[in-house]
């Protein structure tokens, strides 16, 4: 048999009640309700453990989905992803209880000071033995911005403001403690070579800051990085600095274009496709049967909640859903600025449009993520063949009932997946760049933007 | 016999090499260099559950110690408390391992987002089920302010920030979300209910904001409380604020005095002694027999770095000790600012004065604190007479060897304790605070400054 190419899996959450299932926590069976416990996670993070994931992803959200209605209150109603706690406080808590998985969870740089920032990753970096990433984002929600105090910056100049973030971290991981400079020699004493710690300053539009790192070098140094970059300035910012990529995509010619999008903004940047993992969102519904498949996804739609999938869909895009109609198709006045966003979201691929409704039913369980429905065997086969398709190197699993998805998916897909020599039979060793096949060992790659960000400059002080 | 006083008793040190008794990492039997694992924690921390210890307290520095010889390659070379990790991850990588022990961090309110660090705290409260606690400091070094591109304030001036941030947290935690709020029907359905989540804003001389909280109420919603103002506005500050306090000193007048100082703060901010656990730092060295800790005192000397110690105090009062001859005694000139701070460092009882070479010894492994020296009998019967005699509740304790030196407490010290009704024989049940007897159940107490700070500004939004 031919070396197949292995998925990359990795179980995509946050720690929050409701995900993009919404309203599935008011599902009889489900136990997402419990997401305040420590037990409730290390069950989950030992289950994906037993089913071999690559990682646990953590999403986050700073503020709340309030652009539906113009209110807070359906999402606190029905919660969609309020209350949300740190998740990176949840990354250490798990540190203990898993050994292999990656820990992973988005940051919101608009509002971390990066200095201390840049710590707590180093920090989680040592306790988990290296195998911490960090999803890198910007923010969308103005009133994430309003809790500090802040308007929320423009697009561009999210990412523009990112760039110094970024400036100011990778010279703090990568260059302010050289290989070495821990020695822990008892005889002269030397706890650290002072020769080999150099100063990290920086000054820029945004951002400011002179200091050493005050953590000694971590596994990884850097975390791993993520990124889900789809405007523009968006996909060269991931281009320069995600290692692994999220896409969205309900179909794989949709895929397909994303991919072949980040393989050319990676080429702007001077890398290759194998420098990077891209995963595509997904949802998976197994059954023992077909039927069985079918009967879930139908109770499941019926279960799930429209309206928390459109305060969901609200916030995601910036638009008020609740401005159009919800049965009849969609007529836009002449100054109606989101038309071209609104055409993406109703047109189908034969051309006709669909209600706001039809809109909600078809995301309630799934948002934007592909959705695949059927016995193990067509689960996997399926999973296979849009890898092999598309050109993306595996999935973000999101579940729909907790934790009963995801003990199908490993108890019923992981085995098949197995079987056809698409998905690893143990974990590799080493930090969760190396074991994902990435980087120069547990470093970033050679050619990492941020190898040699502000190299010469922290020499030079 | 009559009920006695329970001593409380916190274990206390932070995420770096050295912590006060300098230059200990170095001796051949310290485990200390391990800091950067997971393990060397859990071992700590379950061996503080098996002493029944109320808590781990984890200082923490932000910048680094280089005010001596205006450099920071002391520190580094040393290892005075430098590399230094994030002590709040590391609290939440230790939920797992305990079930009873309190987890304490220093956060420094300068350089943290408040509405980012209230979530964060909050989310520790959860997966600890309430066992976490907050020392409140506003930081002493100007690298820790350059590393966010910032001077240093001045003294006051961080109080008076504190205080704004105080009013910030204190109203996420305590007013933002009402007892209740979070129902999870999964009939109606109803996650929370929106009427009981109420906006948070503050405008102020230095922060500002607006948003909900994003955590529901954590079980003791506001973590305790930890302060250890030693001026007159950080004292003020700690009697509003703090529900343990630290206190340093090397006599008992020196704690009697402190801790009347403190009693008449507190009366200012209409708060009983009752309220508060004040707590003095301690370091003990126990032996089998007399001479045997007298033995170990002397080796543990011989292994202490003098260098490191001033390192340490230089940092601590802001004064470069490196400036003053080190073998004989001190001549200040007449424009020497820093006078009255060292003469209270040098200055004996008997009004004779030492050298900087006699501080060093002095201060090498107890730094500020008082140093207990003897068998189980003597340190315990000491310890219960300091409690007696000046009113402290209890004590923080910070190691010389790690982990001996935990360990010989916990074998011989603590039984001791326990047979003289002086220390639980048993964990109470309940959070952090209620084990220490503070708060209204597991809240704030109902005349505590934060329970009702902003109450109304809330409601009225």
């Amino acid at each position: 048999m031919m070396a197949q190419k292995q998925i990359v899996l990795g179980a995509l959450d946050c720690f929050a009640p409701g995900f993009l299932a919404q309203g599935m926590w008011a599902h009889p069976a489900d136990r997402t309700g419990d997401f305040n416990s420590l037990s409730y996670w290390t069950d989950y993070a030992r289950l994906l453990e037993r089913g071999l994931f690559d990682m646990l992803f953590l999403a986050d959200t700073i503020g709340v989905y309030d652009v539906y209605g113009g209110s807070r209150d359906p999402a606190l109603r029905l919660g969609v992803q309020v209350p949300i706690n740190d998740p990176f406080v949840l990354i250490a808590a798990l540190a203990g209880a898993t050994s292999n998985l990656g820990l992973a969870a988005t940051g919101n740089l608009l509002y971390e000071p990066p200095y201390l920032f840049a710590r707590r990753l180093s920090t989680l970096d040592h306790l988990t033995g290296g195998r911490v990433g960090w999803n890198i984002v910007t923010g969308i929600l103005a009133s994430g911005a309003r809790a500090f105090g802040r308007d929320l910056m423009g697009h561009d100049d999210r990412y523009d403001f990112g760039d110094e973030f970024m400036e100011i971290v990778y010279r703090l991981w990568e260059h302010s403690w050289e290989d070495g400079a821990v020695v822990q020699d008892r005889e002269r004493p030397m706890f650290t070579d002072p020769d080999k710690v150099h100063q990290v300053a920086y000054a820029g539009r945004h951002l400011k800051m002179s200091g050493i790192h005050l953590t000694a070098p971590s596994p990884q140094r850097t975390p791993l990085l993520f990124q889900a970059g789809a405007s523009g300035r968006g996909k060269q910012f991931a281009a320069r600095h995600a290692e692994c990529m999220f896409v969205n995509g309900t179909s794989r010619a949709s895929l397909s274009r994303a991919v072949a999008d980040m393989h050319r903004a990676l080429a702007e940047q001077g890398r290759t496709p194998d420098q990077v993992r891209i995963l595509a969102g997904l949802t998976v519904i197994v059954g023992e049967t077909r039927a069985h498949a079918r009967d879930k996804q139908e109770a499941f739609k019926a279960a799930a909640s429209a309206e928390a999938t459109l305060v969901h869909a609200s916030g995601g895009l910036g638009i008020d859903l609740s401005r159009y109609p919800y049965d009849s198709e969609i007529e836009y006045s002449e100054t109606d600025a989101n038309r071209t966003l609104m055409d993406n979201l109703t047109r189908q691929p034969d051309g006709s449009r669909i209600t706001i409704r039809q809109v909600a039913e078809k995301m309630s369980l799934s948002s934007r993520n592909m959705l695949i429905v059927g016995d193990a065997q067509t689960v996997a086969d399926e999973m296979i063949a849009v890898v092999a398709e598309t050109g993306i190197d595996g999935f973000n699993l999101a579940r729909v009932l907790m934790p009963d998805s995801l003990e199908d998916f490993v108890r019923l897909v992981v085995p098949r997946l197995q079987e056809k020599g698409a998905y690893k039979a143990a974990y590799r060793s080493g930090t969760l760049r190396e074991k994902l096949g990435l980087g120069d060992g547990a470093r970033l790659a050679a050619n990492h933007y941020g190898r040699h960000a502000g190299e010469e400059a922290v020499a030079s002080i």
